[in-house]
C-alpha cells in the first residue's frame, strides 16, 4: 500500500463515539493515548485511552476479556504495561481500535458494559502516566541553543563547537516531575544581582517556561550494551508535552560549570496522555539537513522528525482570554529521538522502561516562536503584550501557562492534550 | 554524660564474635552497617548487618521475634525498612548491638538460630543496598574544583564565584549505579583530539576515579517543603564509598554549557554496607571555616564533619601487590551534608528515601591526597609510579581500583569495607 491511500484510510476511520468524530477533537480513533486515571466513582488510578470526551478504562475491557494485557491495566503506573513489549502495545491498540470504530456493535450496543468502561473525560483526575526511573533533558533546537548562547555567553560564538557534532544532554531531576495540573511554586534560591558583590536569597525574579515535547522510554537496554541509532525507535512507547520550568536567575548564577540544578529542579510538568509513536506515524517527517554529516553511530536513513503543531498561552489570574505567545513545530528540531536514545546509551548507559526524555526547548527562527519567555522577550528586554492588557516579561503569580500539541491530518488531528499548570507564590 | 567518657565506654564494646574484635576489622560492634546480600544456600536477596567476619540475616532474627523490622527485611533493598523511620533504625541497632555483645546468651548459646542467623561474609554476594530513585554529585572539595577549574579552565579564575556561595551540585544518572565488584566497561564516545577539526569516535583514553562518600537519604521531603539545613541530618539514614568513574576526554568535549553526561552516565560504583550516622556520631568534627559567611539557609551551629580516612589503591592486571595512589580524609570537605540537602531542596525540589547524594571528588592539597587521576597525574603529565613497576596516568584495562574507608578510634575502627572495580575492555 502506499502512503497515499494509506493516508486516506487512515483519514476515513470514524468511532460510534461520535465526539470523536469531531475535527477539533485531540483524540479521534486515530489517535488513543494511554494515560492513568481516577474518577469520583471509582478513586482506585487505572490505565485508561481516551477517546473524544471519554475515557476507555482498560482493566473493564480486560475483565470482559475484549483485551489482553496480562492484567497490568489496573495499576496506578503504566510500567507494567509498558514492559510488555512493542507487540503488546500494539495488539491492545488495534483491539480498541476496532472496537470503536464505526459499525462495530461488540462494545457498542452492551449498555452495561459501555456504563463501567466509559468514563467522561471532564469527569477524571489524570495522574502521572508512568514511574519515572530517569530523567534526561536534551538541547537539541539549534535555534533554542543559538538564541541562549547569545545572551548568556557570546553572540558571535553562540553555538558552542560540540552542539553540531552530538545531542548535547544532560541529566534532570526525576522525583519532581508532575502531571498537568499541578500548581507550581515559584523557588526561592540564591539570585547573584548585577551591582551587588554577594548573591541575595530571593524568591526567583525570572521565572520562565520551556516548551518542550519528552518521549518515554518502552524497551531499556542492559548497561554496556548501547541501542544503535537504527533501532532507537522502536525502544520508544510515545510521546507526551513537557513543560521545563526554568528560574532563569537562579540559573545564571549557579550553571558553572556543572549545569542546572535548583534552577530547574523544583518541578517539570507533563501532559498526562502519551501519544504512541503508532498513532504519530501518518505524521513522520524529514529532520532539518545535518551538517557535518553526524558520526556514524549517529546516522539513520529516511525520516526521523513528526510534524506536531505546538502552541504556548498565557492568562493571567482572573483573565478570561489567554494569549497565545509561542507557536512553533516539533519537525524543527536538529537532533531526533532516534539520535538522542543513541547518544545516551552509546557509551554504555542502561536506560529503563518510564525513563522521560526531553526534547530540550524548542524555538523557532522568530520571536512569536520561541519556547521560552528568555527568548521571546530576550531576557526580560522586549515585553510580550497580552490580550486583556499588561505585558510580560516573565511569569508573574497566578499566571496560568498552557502547551498544546496535536500532528494536522486531513479532516483529523492527533493531540497532545493539555499541558498546564498555575505559579503559586514563594514561600515566605 | 560528657564526650571523653562516652567515647571511652563506645569503645570498650565487645562482641562474643571474636573476628569483630580485632582492631582492624571494618565492622565491629560499634559499627553494625547494614546492606543486602545473598549467598549459596539462600540466593534471595535480603537485609543483612556486617559483624567481623559474618553477616548477621535480619529476617532471621525478626522472625525469631528478637528484632522488629515490621516485615521489611525480607526484601531485595532497604527502602522499606529505611522509610520506617530514624526510630526504627535505632532500635534494631540498639536491639543488634545487645544481642550481639560480649555477655549476651540470647543468640550466642541458642546454636539452631546462631547456625541460621549468621552467614560467613566471604560466602557472601553483595547487592545493591537500595533502589536509587535520584542520584545527585556535589562539586564540595575546594581542593578539587581548584584543580579541575586550573587545569579545563583558567589558573588564576580556577574557582568560579559560585562556587564558595553554595554546594554546587549537578543530577548524576541514578540506572547506572552499581555494586562494588561490578566490573566497569571502558566506554566508547566522542573525543575532540587537540589538532582534529571534528571529535572522533573513539573508546576512552583518558578514563578516571573520583573518590568520593554518598550519603543515602532515609527521610525525604515532599515538594516545595524545603529541609532547613538544622534538620538535614535526621533526613540521612547512612554514608557509603562511591567511586564515580569519568571519561576526562569524552568530559572535556561534552561538558559544556550543561555538564557532564556520557563521561559519568557509564557506571558509578558504591560500597555495599550503609553505614549509619549514629556509628560515625564519634568521629563528627568541625567543617573547614566557610569564609564567607554562607547566607542564612546554609548556617548551622555545631560540628558537621567526619572524620574518615581515606584510601584508593591501583593494581594492574595479574599484579599480586596494589599501589596506594591516594591518601584524605572525608572531614576536608567545605560544604557539609547537611549544607548540600539543604541547598537541594531549598527551591521546592522534593527527595526520596533511597536517593543517593554524592560529595564530589575529595581531595587534599597534595598530588598524593588527589580523588582523581586527572589531578594527582595532572592530566597525564606526571603519571604514578606502581609498586611492582609501571606506571599509570590513567586507567588502563585490567586494571582493579579500590576504595577503602574508616573512622580511627581506640582500638577499633568503624570501617566502610571496600568499594571496587575492575576495568573491562571496550566494546569492539
Amino acid at each position: 500500500m502506499n502512503d497515499a491511500l494509506k493516508a486516506t484510510l487512515v483519514a476515513a476511520l470514524k468511532s460510534w463515539i461520535e465526539s470523536a468524530n469531531d475535527p477539533a477533537s485531540d483524540f479521534p480513533i486515530q489517535n488513543l493515548p494511554f494515560g492513568i486515571f481516577s474518577d469520583a466513582i471509582n478513586a482506585q488510578p487505572r490505565a485508561g485511552v481516551a477517546i473524544g470526551d471519554w475515557i476507555v478504562d482498560l482493566s473493564v475491557l480486560e475483565d470482559a476479556r475484549l483485551i489482553d494485557g496480562h492484567g497490568t491495566f489496573n495499576a496506578t503506573r503504566l510500567n507494567d504495561f509498558i514492559a510488555l513489549g512493542q507487540q503488546t502495545w500494539r495488539d491492545v491498540r488495534i483491539a480498541l481500535s476496532a472496537l470503536l470504530a464505526q459499525g462495530n456493535a461488540t462494545l457498542r450496543d452492551d449498555a452495561d458494559l459501555r456504563r463501567r468502561a466509559l468514563v467522561p473525560r471532564k469527569d477524571a483526575t489524570m495522574h502521572l502516566p508512568v514511574e519515572i526511573p530517569g530523567y534526561t533533558d536534551f538541547y537539541s533546537s539549534r535555534e533554542h541553543a543559538t538564541n541562549v548562547g547569545s545572551m548568556f555567553r557570546d553572540p558571535k560564538n553562540a553555538l558552542l563547537p560540540n552542539w553540531s557534532e552530538l545531542p548535547v544532554g544532560y541529566n534532570g531531576r526525576a522525583s519532581s516531575v508532575v502531571v498537568s495540573g499541578t500548581k507550581v511554586r515559584r523557588p526561592n534560591g540564591q539570585i547573584k544581582l548585577p551591582n551587588d558583590e554577594r548573591p541575595v536569597f530571593s524568591a526567583c525574579r525570572k521565572l520562565d517556561i520551556e516548551l518542550e515535547t519528552g518521549f518515554i522510554v518502552g524497551k531499556g537496554n542492559a548497561l554496556g550494551e548501547p541501542i544503535p541509532c537504527e533501532d532507537a525507535e522502536a525502544h520508544i512507547f510515545g510521546m507526551v508535552l513537557l513543560n521545563d520550568w526554568s528560574a532563569r536567575d537562579i540559573q545564571q548564577w549557579e550553571y558553572v560549570p556543572l549545569g542546572p540544578f535548583n534552577s530547574k529542579g523544583f518541578a517539570t510538568t507533563i501532559s498526562p496522555w502519551i501519544i504512541t509513536l503508532d498513532a504519530l506515524e501518518p505524521f513522520r517527517t524529514a529532520t532539518p539537513a545535518q551538517e557535518p554529516q553526524p558520526l556514524a553511530y549517529l546516522r539513520h536513513e529516511g525520516d526521523h522528525a513528526f510534524d506536531i503543531e505546538l502552541e504556548v498561552t498565557l492568562r493571567p489570574e482572573g483573565a478570561q482570554r489567554a494569549t497565545t505567545i509561542s507557536r512553533t513545530n516539533f519537525r524543527l528540531m536538529y537532533w531526533s529521538m532516534a539520535q538522542q536514545l543513541a547518544h545516551h546509551t552509546v557509551g554504555g548507559c542502561n536506560t529503563r522502561v518510564g525513563d522521560l526524555m526531553g526534547s530540550g526547548t524548542i524555538s523557532g527562527p522568530t520571536p512569536d516562536s520561541c519556547g521560552s519567555l528568555l527568548e521571546s522577550t530576550w531576557n526580560g528586554q522586549r515585553p510580550i503584550e497580552l490580550e486583556e492588557g499588561g505585558e510580560r516579561a516573565f511569569l508573574l503569580d497566578g499566571d496560568e501557562i498552557t502547551l498544546r500539541g496535536w500532528c494536522q491530518g486531513e479532516g483529523y488531528r492527533v493531540g497532545f492534550g493539555e499541558c498546564a499548570g498555575e505559579i503559586l507564590p514563594a514561600r515566605g
